[in-house]
This record gives C-alpha cells, structure tokens and sequence, in this order.
C-alpha cells in the first residue's frame, strides 16, 4: 500500500532524537514537510496550490465549484507524535492512489489540503489557516499574533515565501467545496476495545483558550519579607488547582500547561507571570460555569497576594455538531468493511479541536477516526497500527469513491 | 565626586528599554561591562589582571602578599537592578580616588576585584567566581553548568576569551588577601527610617537553591480524561503553596520563582516540569524544616497525582557570621560621620549571599550597606539615593584608609 512509503518519507521530518515532533509553522520541519507534500502531490499529478492563507490544495480534477475536500495539517504540538495531523493527509494521498488503483474515476473534483497553523503550537491560536480562510479571525489581529520570540506571524510568513498582506477570507476557495471531510487519529480509547479501526465523530466539544496575566512585583527571593511581596506564582498556583477541582465538579476538561514567568530566575520574585487555560465540556454552559469559576478563582488569589490579574480569550470555539446526513453516510459506508458481529460504527464525541469544526459551520463536514491504542495523544506516545491505518486509508477511499460518484451541487 | 562619572558610564551597559539590567557571565553586556572595569581602572593607574577563574582584580600598588581586597559583581539577575553588585565596584574605584585627593599613601598593596557569576542569573550556581577560587565547587561540575540555552560554562567562558580548563583553586590569590570588604545596596529597609546611610553586616542567613524535577506523561489536555492524567503542574502548584506556608510557619523565607515547562504548549499536558526552591532562615535547623517540608509537599502531591519527584540541592551555603573584629572596626570607622543622636550603627542580618559570605570562611571579612529607601531589590525598582551612595564612597574611603594605614600581616 503507497501509505507505508509517503508515511516513512514524511515520518523523519522534524523528530528529534527522542522520538518527539518539533514542526513550527514557517519554520525549518514545517517548510520541509509542506515540500514533501508539494512534490507528493505532484508526482501523483495533482495539481498543488497554495491558498491567499498559506494552506496548500492539491486537486485531483479541475479546481472549481462542486468539490469534496479532505484533509488534515502537518504543524505539531511541541514534543507532539506522528499521527496527529499526518494521518490525515497521509491517507488522503493514500486514498487517491487506491481509488486509481481501483480504476474508479471521480464525477467531481477533490481536494486533499493541508492546513496552516492548526495547533497553535508556534503563534498561540489554533486552526489558524481554516479560521482565517472562513473569515473567523480578522486577518490584521493573526498577522501581528506574535510567538515566544517576538516574531508576528506576518514577518515568519513573508519570511517563508507568501504574502501577508494577502490572509483573510477566501470565499472562493470555501466555496468550491461541496463536503470536508478529515480523517484523524484518535484521541481517547473509545475504538480501543472494540472490532472497529475506524469510527466517525458526532460532535466537537465547545472549548476555547483563556490568557491569564498575574503582574507582581519583582524583589529579591532572600531578603523580601513575606508581607511585602507581591508574589504571583501564588496566585498561579491557585489558579491551577481551581481549574482541575471545577473541571472535576463539571465533568468538563481544565488545563494549566504553559506559562511564561519573567524574569524566572531562582531568586527573583517574578514581576509577571502569563499563563494559559485550555477548558473544554460537553455543552456551552458547563464550560461557561468552568471559565467562570477559574476566572473568579485567580482574582480572588490575586487579590489576596497583592497582585493584579488580567484574564482574556485568546481563541474560543462554539459547539460543533457535525452534518448528521454526512456523517450517518459516512458510517454506513464504513461499516461495509467491518463483520456485523462487531456492531454499529462508534458515533464519537471529542474534546479537541480541529480544522474540520472551524469548517463545519461553512460546508457540510464530517469526521473519521482511526483507532490509538494508547489514547495517548500531543505526545510521541500517540500510536496508531499499521493495520489500522491502511484500514484508514480503504475507510476514506471508499467514503471518497461514494461522494466523488456523484456530480457536485454547483456543477 | 569621581562615583558620578563612573555610574554614568556603567549605567546604560545591559539595561532594556524598561530599565531592567541584563548583563549575563560571559555574554554580550558583561563583556562591556568588565570592558568597562578594565578601562577605568587602567585610567587610575591600577594594574588589571584577570585571576584563572575570570575574576578580575584592579590592584594599586604591587601584587602580593598582605593585601586588602574590595568589590563586588557586575552581573545581573535578569532584568535586575543598577545598584546589586556594581556599587560596591563604583565606590570602590571613587574610594580610590578619594583616597589619593586626600594624599593618602597606602602601606599595603589594594585589590578591588570583580566577580563572576555572582548571581547566578546564567549558569544557575549563585557566587561562582568566589566559590572556584575558594576551592568550594569542583571545577569539573562549574565547567558543565548550562545556561537555558544548554551551552556550558566552559564553551560561554572560553568564547569569551579565558580558558575554562584552568578553572579552581586559587589558593595563591586568596593567600594575598588579609582581609575582604563589600560594599552593597540594602535589600530591605533596615536603614531607609534611620540617620544612617551605611549599615555593616552582621551575619548572612544560611540559605540554597533546590532543583525539583516533576515527571508526568505527555497528553491533550482536550480529549485526555482527568483520571487518566499525570500532569506534572498539579505537584507544582501544591508546592508553590506549601514552601510559602512552611516559610510562613518558620519565620523564613522560601520561593518558586523560576520554572522550566516541557513542552509548554496551551494543550500539551506537561511531560516535565523543573521548578526551582530558593530557601534561607535565620538558622541552620529552621532552614531544614523548611526544605524537608517542602520535599515532603512535593512528594505526596507528586504520588497524588502520578506523578515522580526528584529533589537536588543545587547550591546550599551555611549561615556566615562575619568577623567581629572587622565588623567592630568598621561600624567604629563609620560612625564618625554620623552625628552621636543617629545612635549606633546598625548591625544588620541578611537573608542574600554574597561573594564576601563566601570569602568569609578564608578571609577576614566584612560587608556595608548602602541605604535603599525602596527595599525592592533583583528589580528595576532598587534604588539609592546618589546622596547615599557619595556617603558609601566615602564610607569606604574611611574604611580602607583605616585598614591600609598599617602593614600586611604577611610583609
């Protein structure tokens, strides 16, 4: 299967020597793997083009109205695994050579992408290419989101060939696709223990990311006493604690995992701390009562430490309930493949984001998962068998074959 | 007074737009810092030499045997202050020329001397300068200390110019000095609602740096479920909590100011967090309590929340109780320019270290203070009044008139 080989080209790009990915967008392994699915794309004949947005398009027919449109990312976490992203645009290409091999001949056109941005992991908002290419983010505020060092998104972009000042919605492009649909690894055990390798999503819990500046004092570790301080890793940690216990209390998803102390020296009470909340639940007002809660938390624990807290969302994201005509088609197609002892295809709700939510309220989209036997995921412990991923690759050809059979709505 | 000209020039030499001073061993604005010393030091005739551990020592009257030695360090923490270390080498340059406008001829050899790595604001390791020629770190560890970037101090020093393999004992230098003086900014009020400008030392508390390594396991902070988490930021927030109770408790002092992240990605549960606990007391058993407690926190938040913590001293220095002839004879030489209705001069704890806490246990030797009507200090903040500081110069000059007026014990 051509799977094995693109996945053991792309798969050395941006690992480091502990077996975790380091792929920044604009940056030296993104640019690499962008190039590997330029030239992949190429050598199938597709045609490849980049987007006003930094997304890359690679059309298998002539680009135009009517379209089904698949695809995933290839920017990581830091320290992320191979799968999230990749698997997505992997088995696309994967499923255009079984199609081919298949003799099959598509009535409309297809284009497999790769979105820009979709972690965050370098400039902070995630699903930066498909929120900027549906008109969900104002283009003037990603050109100047800025990473650790400084650099705006606007200079790393110029740096790495496209032009900044062209981002913003793209209309047109949106509206050549008749369907989207993305092909993911999972992230959970709900396949793990079942006969199924593939499942497909029902819904994208609401979630968002919540900046919290602590700004302190700076004074000096050893001869500051305790009552002149104005100490925000206190408050921090306060912060962190009450996100996990509203979390548990809501049965939602809390997180604290990045933060940015200055100056973060031993001995130096720091003048500021930033830090980050990720908060996801199953319906808009648990994760309202969650950010709320963790809100009043850090001001009340600011407010007792003599320090200032400044609390702001840096991206959020409503409910998404995937096209359910798409996605029960999606299942009934899947399910050809899998014995009737095994049951219905699992429907899954997830925590994560993706680009296919940010699409889902702009083009009738679906989902599908690949099973991960660890459930581990954002870290170079996230897995997927091979067998499940050629599953993968057959799962999505023949969900392609089904959708391509058909002329699009436009044409 | 010749402090004035030479505070201008050391001035904008590594401080930001924010007024924040950044100068780190070996690095750019160190360089023009001891750039700086050499220059001005070689203008009054002194002849600079550079001592195997890059120390530098301004000497009037020839190398030897018998000398008084004075100083401090012109390195920052980051973001740091103008006056923590490069007072006491501005006053003692101006105390210098004081000395000779006063026609005073010396009858012992004068070594006014620049540490490095003072504070430990690259390499980690407070006092280092002082700590390899006392022969109170193995030169092999100092050599393989890394700075965040993971370059070590043998490649920064070397780039800088002195050779890193001759680091350690320098017991022919330190066998020159028959005593050690330090001149220092306050770093609290003690003095700021007295008639006392200058202060002299008493004792510095015992006081260390801890290294605490919390080991979770990578995951998504949207689709991991809280049950089936390690996240490392748990443990550091109970035991940011727990060393302010303890320090509380004991009357001392104990901070977690400086963190290392891994990966620090907004949804990347952390693999590791290294957190940093700076502690001192006003004892040796207090201080115990203070860090066993904190080692206990760590290790039931850690074991609550699967995680593993590893605990390391990094650096621990033992209370130092300066020489109380010296310091006797100091407040005596001081109190002369203060009028007999300011009382006293005070003898004043400390909670920092310092290079001459170090020397301490070698060297007779004491430290004075200059006033800081702030108390803030490792902080643009830290201030004294430039009435204070000509009052520091010629503090000092009195100092060093009184103990260079006779002979060395060892001429």
């Amino acid at each position: 299967m051509s799977f094995d080989r693109l996945w053991a080209e792309l798969a050395p790009i941006g690992r480091s020597d502990d077996g975790g990915y380091h792929r920044y967008t604009w940056a030296g392994a993104d640019g690499d793997a962008r190039a590997w699915f330029a030239e992949s794309a190429a050598a199938r004949g597709l045609d490849v083009r980049t987007d006003r947005n930094g997304n890359l398009w690679a059309w298998w027919g002539v680009p135009g109205p009517g379209a089904v449109a698949t695809g995933s990312h290839l920017d990581s976490v830091p320290d992320g695994g191979a799968f999230d992203g990749p698997l997505g645009v992997v088995t696309a290409l994967a499923a255009v050579d079984e199609l081919r091999s298949r003799g099959f001949t598509p009535s409309r056109p297809l284009a497999v992408g790769v979105f820009v941005e979709e972690e965050g992991g370098r400039f902070g908002v995630p699903c930066l290419g498909s929120r900027l290419a549906t008109g969900e983010i104002d283009p003037a505020r990603a050109r100047a989101l800025t990473d650790a060092a400084g650099i705006t998104w606007a200079d790393a972009m110029a740096a790495a060939g496209p032009d900044p000042d062209g981002i913003g919605p793209d209309p047109d492009l949106i509206g050549m696709f008749d369907l989207f649909v993305e092909l993911h690894v999972e992230q959970g055990r709900a396949l793990a223990d079942t006969a199924h390798p593939v499942g497909v999503a029902s819904s994208i819990w609401p979630h968002g990311r919540w900046r919290m500046d602590f700004t302190g004092r700076a004074d000096h570790a050893g001869t500051t006493r305790l009552v002149d301080r104005s100490d925000p890793m206190l408050p921090l940690a306060h912060t962190i604690l009450a996100a996990r216990a509203l979390a548990q209390s809501h049965d939602a998803r809390a997180t604290v995992a990045k933060a940015h102390i200055t100056p973060n020296g031993t001995n130096a009470i720091p003048s500021l701390v930033s830090a980050w909340l990720d908060a996801r639940a199953a319906d808009q007002s648990a994760l309202a009562a969650v950010v709320e809660g963790v809100r009043e938390a850090a001001e009340r624990a600011a407010h007792d430490h003599g320090v200032t807290v400044a609390v702001a969302a840096e991206s959020t994201t409503p409910l998404v309930e995937f096209s359910h005509d798409l996605r029960d088609r999606l299942a009934a197609t899947v399910s050809d493949r899998v014995p009737e002892s095994a049951g219905p295809v699992p429907l899954l709700p997830t925590g994560a984001g993706h680009d296919a939510g940010v699409l889902s309220a702009h083009v009738p989209t679906a989902m599908m998962y690949v099973r991960n036997p660890t459930g581990v995921s954002h870290s170079p412990m996230e897995w997927a068998d091979p067998k499940d991923c050629h599953a993968g690759v057959t799962a999505l050809a023949d969900v392609l074959a089904d959708l391509l059979a058909e002329p699009g709505r436009a044409v």
